[in-house]
């Protein structure tokens, strides 16, 4: 029987030295070594993250809101070092996700077919 | 470097045959195989899920609903399987907690310590 936490740790091992994080990581690096790449960066994940807290409390976001996030996110995407981290993070999210899905099995087959979410 | 799909398929299996993944699966079953231990843990979870639910969208509770859920939660706790089973669950949910710590080290050192939630 494999100790988990042994198992736990390879995978750690596995993702840290994994190309998808050794991209995310430079890419990561990149955008905080420049000071306006930095700045547009973080405005856009203040934004991202105040929008996605309002509706996850219900909360009616504004037409304003809503066009004043486009904006940003249009900003960003223009910007190739932040197009590229959102990139690696967009492939390190997907790796995470197949993870998190292979090892939860034991428990979906247990308590049945997930809910869609 | 390590296969980070292998290292997966390793940390399920570790956990599939963990004392603590057999422990709850027996009690799991034992809940499931009596139908009046099943209704009662059902109606217990469909009452937690409830009130999460409206917690997250930030709706009020009224004190009815928290005497309700008391109560249910009184009830379930007196029942020797049902309580056995919640244990368990208790159990593995710690150990899956340890792990998603473990896995996501990297990602947190990348992008500081995470806010408090
Ligand atoms: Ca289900
Ligand atoms: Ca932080």
């Amino acid at each position: 029987m494999t100790n988990i936490y042994d198992s736990a740790y390879d995978l750690e091992k596995a993702i840290r030295e994994s190309e998808e994080f050794q991209g995310l990581k430079q890419a990561y690096e990149t955008v905080m070594a420049d000071e306006s790449a930095k700045t547009m960066f973080e405005n856009f994940r203040t934004t991202q993250i105040e929008l996605q807290e309002k509706q996850m409390q219900g909360q009616e976001i504004s037409e304003e809101e809503v066009e004043q996030a486009k904006k940003v996110v249009e900003l960003v995407q223009q910007h190739p070092d932040i197009s590229n981290l959102m990139e690696q993070e967009q492939r390190l999210n997907v790796l995470i996700n197949d993870v998190s899905k292979i090892i939860t099995k034991p428990l979906e087959e247990l308590y049945g077919a997930p809910e869609e979410q």
